[in-house]
């Protein structure tokens, strides 16, 4: 057992229950310390997953969740829960019920979300590293939003037990650091892999991805793109979609409402928990959702998914935005927070519905804020990518 | 969900409860029937776990387990539940409740444990491939044993969400294949990775565990070997233990005896199951064991780990046999089979106490049986084993 001692470091990042572990006294982790999205379990801690109704009609955790002890027992040491958008289903970082983590990035706007407090707390050097998840776009926006690395692994790599569930078939476990070195690390022992990774053979440039960003943008990723070019090769523009990629949204946006629902349903129904702006209208239109959609969206996936494995066969890499711009401002109204969404979805989705690996870069800004560049790989090309960020970042 | 029907394909492999389910119509495994060794949940079904007791003490599974249902997603048609040694606590085959699967491979001769049922359907060809688990070399044992493939990945690579435990920290989902190309193909499913493999740079050759199994293994080895190099390079010999493997053995042995207490205890005391010979005086002496052995063993299990690492950095791979010689003949007297325990355990803790994957590759026969060949390589390196088994069986 790992001693627990209460704590107040995280101060704004965390949420009102703190717990503090020591890791194994030696290991690739040695002396590094870590936070802990609110949707792990912590043994003898409850999981709040954002929300306070969850918090007050849930246990304690019999058991720490498996990717949690693995980072223990390479020697990092627990410094905290953070704090996670209500029941993880946001993209910005505020949560109605706990307030916003500070993005110190880009003062006076929102961190981006679900996994706000470990992007932030990791940003402001707090810890030198956190683990979020990633179901939509989760780590890989908050990333970009707070200028840290971001990984989205393979779907299925690392071990979800013990972790609130929002939509299975798309959740994962993600991670932040500020440093490269580190942050590969960390996806070492996550992954379970200390094989050399193989070399990137030719780099792919999202057209349609990129156009849904902008010209702004596009121009900010200009030396950020170059500098991937420089190590991997000459790019070559592709469009992604068969389709436009607010399509594919749909394809991720309908069966993911359809496992949250699964998922909380009942818990939902039975509790009628006070939600937030934002997910009180998602938990309202999940079990709406028309089944017909939801047939048709597992069909795409399925042909989705072949098609990025042709595309990135051999050792390619995708370069896209990690979101549609910089953070907004804190207390945005709400169409400025859905519109966010409605232009990020179809820019984060494509990993997502492939099952991709997607690590986003802190290598570009716009207007004085972080700007995250992501480069997506084939499936189980996870320490391929994170070999290219320790490159790109040296 | 996916469809249910009784049947009796398996015959004999298989315990009393049998279950079918039709995978996904199209994906990577479509076409191929497998088995799953009965410690895996299937959703709705008594998981039996090679025990009556436990089979009579609990509830049909709620849901299938994560591993099984890749299977069927990825378009596989699970054929049904094949006998595990009882509490998957052995290396025989040998069922005192429900029998001895048959070795087709060596007629009159023990399959090999724990997952004989699923090494021996597959050696029998009634389904492509089948799911078992590895704790001690429940996969690598009675592959050898049986004459067919058999895998042994990363320790957490595979979820285990699902299957019933033995001992956690050593625990593996494990699987069996005629065919290289098959074997691959349910590697890369259940393992999730569909990256170019990394080609391995330097053989080495175990000759601590070869001693072990002594002169005629080794001569009887010698041509896989050197289809081994031939692949690979000129092999360097190696003494893999810093002492030797019969005291590794014990760094395996007494951890492995409190996790199973730890997980079963409860049980046992509560219900006190009859069980056969072999698993009772284990179970009895579980927990008796010293915490300071454990304490030593777990200490001395980090120390390997770092030494195997280093021996297999840059993608080495490691020679040695899979198991001390070929099958015993069945009903072979106790201490005939304790002989093997004492002899198979040096060479299986290896992979075990540092995590790695293992291959067991058909590549011998030794007096008209099967005699496998193992290969083990750096933690992470399961498809780079994967991808020269199947150069290695062409």
């Amino acid at each position: 057992m790992n001693e627990i001692v209460a704590n107040d470091k995280l101060g704004a990042f965390c949420r009102h229950t703190h717990v503090e572990m020591k890791g194994a006294p030696e290991g690739p982790l040695a002396g590094l310390g870590f936070a802990v999205k609110d949707i792990y379990d912590v043994a003898g801690q409850k999981t709040g997953f954002g929300s306070p109704d969850w918090l007050r009609t849930h246990e304690p955790a019999a058991r720490t969740a498996p990717a949690v002890q693995a980072l223990l027992d390479a020697g990092a040491h627990l410094v905290g829960k953070t704090l996670s958008d209500e029941m993880a289903w946001s993209l910005t970082g505020e949560n109605a019920h706990y307030g916003t983590p500070v993005n110190v990035s880009a003062p006076g706007r929102i961190p981006g979300g679900s996994s706000s407090g470990s992007a932030s707390a990791v940003a402001a050097g707090v810890v030198d590293f956190a683990i979020g998840s990633d179901t939509g776009g989760s780590v890989r926006l908050p990333a970009g939003f707070c200028g840290i690395l971001g990984m989205r692994p393979t779907h299925g790599r690392i071990s979800l037990e013990g972790v609130c569930a929002l939509a299975p078939s798309f959740d994962t476990c993600g991670w932040f650091a500020r440093d490269a070195a580190v942050f590969e690390r960390v996806g070492r022992v996550l992954l379970r892999d200390d094989a050399p990774a193989p070399a990137p053979t030719r780099l792919l440039i999202a057209q349609d991805a990129l156009a849904i960003a902008g010209d702004a943008v596009v121009k900010a990723l200009e030396p950020a793109l170059d500098k991937v070019a420089a190590l991997v090769g000459r790019p070559a523009p592709v469009t992604v979609g068969d389709e436009p990629l607010s399509r594919w949204m749909d394809y991720f946006r309908f069966p993911q409402g359809v496992e949250a629902w699964a998922c909380h349903g009942g818990w939902v129904t039975r509790v009628k928990p006070e939600f937030g702006p934002g997910i009180k209208e998602r938990f309202a239109w999940a079990p709406t959702i028309d089944p017909k959609d939801v047939g048709r969206a597992k069909m795409r996936r399925e042909e989705i998914t072949r098609r990025m494995a042709e595309l990135l066969g051999g050792g390619a890499v995708l370069a896209l935005p990690s979101a549609p711009g910089i953070a907004l401002l804190r207390n945005s109204p709400p169409r400025d927070l859905d519109g966010l969404r409605s232009r990020a979805l179809p820019i984060l989705c494509i990993a997502g519905l492939a099952r991709l690996p997607q690590v986003s870069l802190p290598l570009a800004r716009l207007d004085g804020c972080p700007l995250g560049l992501s480069l997506i790989a084939a499936r189980g090309s996870d320490t391929l990518l994170l070999t290219l960020a320790r490159a790109l970042m040296s």
